[in-house]
């Protein structure tokens, strides 16, 4: 599959990184929909207030962080969280912020 | 005492500020070091890789998203991490940031 962009591995994983990747609302938003919707979801599936290049972009910030794998099916490119390997690399992140995002008030 | 600076309280502490002050390396390594020596440290008391009025940002940066409670003992500017505020508002947080800073390896 010469489509499926590179993806780092686990040992690669960096904390400033990751923090940089979350720190976006918008990246944060997708993060957060998929640990809600609990299913691969393809990027079209986001509704998000940007351009479709800024979108892509967002994607990349955090596929190149280590927190989403992307993948094609047929011309979808599909966005799977890494939620084993990030919770193996930083024990709890993904829980306090996809927590703290969607906790009511 | 005119000269405390002013603090937010935990209804007001919000996951954005808290984040984009927690990203920026050098403010996070203040937080670490307040965990891990579990006592107020005065601004001098930081080995910062930056000028003095960068650090003074920095701690207003962190005071104002509500991590770290700032007052005087005569001359000295004191910082105390607001722990048990943070936890309040988000659990886990600060664990998992300073845990994943301090880890060996």
């Amino acid at each position: 599959m010469g489509r499926t962009p590179p993806h780092p591995q686990v040992s690669q994983f960096d904390l400033q990184q990751v923090l940089e990747a979350l720190v976006d609302p918008v990246r944060r938003s997708i993060v957060t929909r998929l640990v809600t919707s609990g299913e691969d979801l393809k990027c079209g599936a986001f509704d998000m207030p940007v351009s479709k290049s800024t979108a892509t972009h967002h994607f990349k910030v955090l596929r190149e962080a280590g927190l989403i794998r992307q993948y094609y099916v047929g011309t979808s490119r599909m966005n799977s969280l890494r939620r084993t390997e990030m919770d193996e690399a930083f024990p709890g992140l993904l829980d306090v912020l996809t927590r703290a995002v969607s906790a009511p008030s």
